[in-house]
């Protein structure tokens, strides 16, 4: 068989058939702008046009903190460009320590541990957890994310009991329904990034305690926003303490890059020692970490930046329900509009851009499931009322009638 | 069961089996310095103090190039600390499309694809090929990095044969072994990290053709360090243009951090619609992209810094060798002095760095196979005259008597 005439032929009808379903990606390519986020410069087909981005995860601004700024600067002069090496080969610097040191204390736990990003902190963090012992049974909310799932899978051996979104009666039920003898692990996410709702971490705590198992929990998209000093939904909750596992990425509310764990100092020194996904690769650059570890200083004082978030959420919120438009309602600062088909989703997201000057992510399948696309929004702390209002507008005349209605 | 108390069982006296083997890491705490590479400052129980880094793969001191820092330090002022997003969810800048275009230019291919790590990009890559059609075969070479073999367990489906090292015929006769209808992948590195031995690439593509195999090959290793462009070996050897997919990193020749692949265009935007590693991350720091960028552009007419890497490497070699003492030959700048026991590498870097103020990492399980601890040094152009003496002297007062005797 000639298999790179095969591969090709797989890869060219694939992606014939992504574009037939309206589900073909093309990346943006959209400028941040440190000193006006959210305005970003849009290169696009007919030119270089300025764009009020509703799409970014840098939620709190923070990628374009001066101190955060500074410290990266400050960072690369001084130590360079990269780390050199893996984080046992040469690539550990004092900075790495110190962030992992402030990682831990945001979230109440003995010891932290750095991953190249939060993708690879799942993927590697479950996967050690799932191997370390025979007959583990992943009790898996069906909404998590791509990386926990990849870190499942990876997991040999390990069985995996998807629960329903954020059902505690259906968790109970599987975990009653398993061997009392077989080790278990339930692992979910505090604020689910496509939908915007929020885990009863504390009830599913009280379950796990019951059942014998630990937990692990994705914060990726609440640290920095939540809690009193921005250890997440875990923090607001007041219940870090009972989660066995809490994973965390720098490049969200952080704004800057790489992921993390928190736990138990022996959990957190094993997987440092075992897991591949951290054994062979080189460490972030220290400039990275020196960022980081700023934002992390920054946010834990800076509880007005959090405020803000959530003002700005609640008024957009407002003015699009006051404006008749489809939204997925919820608790967080992600603000989900309704599409529900993929090519109608690229479509409104392509006339925003290109007839409005505002950048939203159309989001298909596989990242949600089919039939449920949907345009999803964060107003950041410097998103202004008269973004809001343009926005509003702009999305009357780009949705298509009766829309609204469509979402019910 | 208390599934947390019979994991915690688990880390804690695993951790004990590995300080018992004298395989437990400590990550050494080293500060580079940009301006003075390779001088660190070590920050160990005893105070800060200088040392000289023998174990940095910023080959070719990179990440400490004033260009590159430039270019780094300008993207973080102009463009923020992170980028925000997924590639797909605004996080894609015109820096991003440019690296990804310089990159394709620099091995010769129409397109290629950034990654958060080389890690990643081999983890995503090798699986995204091997999941594309049913029944793939891998042949794996016995030394593959962790990486690759990571994205082959990956693969649903996928059929790993592994064939000794760098061995024609061995290779040859699995191919022939396997059906002729199977579709069939060739993995590979070029320069192999732990020992510094180099593939016959070109010997390779030539049983890859006969045999209807595609090749991916992982040139972590030599990008930057080895060809007229800094493109490898491949490049070096004039047989890019037979390799399927080549993947390389920015974090070590390149100085920076990332990963990436280049080939076809379809196959590489396959991959780019595919792979999970890709979709659900954030992408890289714009300044990241920006450093990396600059770093291949420098090394492209650099060749000058390649040739000193090669003269720094012969000397080191020489050094050893008229010193006695003991390492494992081979063509490449790596050059891996012999120790053969975990618990004497620990001891002997740690004598190394204590009594020397030289770092050398000391290679252990399941980096190399046991009973082949070794100290891996690379002589960067940066490494004087005078600092290869230093190390030879020091080698000598800390290496057990016989020890030269015992590599053979
Ligand atoms: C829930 C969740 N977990 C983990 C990740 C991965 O984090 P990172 O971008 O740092 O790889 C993401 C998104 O990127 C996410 O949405
Ligand atoms: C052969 C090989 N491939 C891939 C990698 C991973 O590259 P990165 O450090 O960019 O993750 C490494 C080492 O880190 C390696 O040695």
């Amino acid at each position: 068989m000639d298999t790179r005439q095969a591969f090709l032929s797989h890869c060219q009808s694939n992606l014939a058939a992504l574009r037939q379903e309206g589900r073909y990606r093309e990346f943006a390519h959209l400028e941040k702008l440190a000193g006006r986020f959210p305005t970003y410069r849009w290169h696009g087909p007919a030119g270089v046009r300025e764009v009020t981005v509703w799409s970014s995860n840098d939620y709190l601004g923070m990628g374009a903190h001066p101190a955060v700024l500074a410290a990266a600067g400050r960072a690369v002069e001084e130590h360079g460009a990269g780390a050199g090496g893996t984080r046992n080969i040469s690539g550990t610097s004092p900075l790495h320590a110190a962030l992992e040191a402030e990682l831990a204390s945001l979230h109440g736990k003995p010891a932290a541990l750095l991953f190249g990003s939060g993708y690879i902190a799942n993927q590697a963090g479950i996967a050690a957890v799932l191997e370390a012992l025979p007959g583990f049974i992943v009790f898996s909310d069906a909404k998590n994310h791509a990386s926990m799932i990849a870190g499942m899978r990876g997991a040999k051996g390990a069985q995996r009991v998807i629960w329903q979104h954020n059902d505690l009666a259906d968790l109970e039920a599987k975990l009653a329904a398993a061997p009392a003898a077989a080790p278990k692990l339930i692992a979910f996410e505090s604020v689910y990034s496509m939908d915007g709702d929020i885990a009863p971490i504390g009830a599913i705590c009280d379950l796990a305690e019951r059942y014998g198992a630990m937990t692990y929990l994705d914060e990726v998209h609440a640290v920095g926003l939540y809690g009193a000093t921005g250890g997440g939904i875990s923090e607001r909750d007041g219940v870090a303490g009972r989660v066995d596992l809490i994973e965390g990425t720098l490049a969200k509310g952080f704004g800057v890059f790489g992921g993390y764990l928190a736990g138990d100092a022996a959990m957190v020194d094993y997987i440092r020692s075992t897991a591949g996904g951290l054994i062979f690769t080189t460490a972030l650059p220290p400039a990275v970490a020196a960022a980081a570890l700023e934002s992390v200083l920054v946010l834990k004082r800076d509880a007005d930046r959090r405020a803000a978030l959530a003002e700005r959420a609640a008024t957009l919120k407002a003015a699009l329900d006051a404006a008749g438009l489809p939204r997925i309602p919820g608790p967080s600062h992600i603000v989900p509009v309704w599409i529900g088909e993929a090519e109608l989703c690229r479509q409104v997201a392509r006339r925003l851009l290109e007839e409005h000057g505002i950048y939203a992510t159309p989001i298909n399948y596989p990242t949600v499931p089919r039939g449920t696309e949907r345009l999803r929004l964060c107003a950041t702390p410097f998103h202004t009322d008269a973004m809001i209002a343009g926005l509003v507008v702009a999305l009357q005349s780009v949705l298509p009638a009766g829309q609204a209605m469509a979402a019910e």
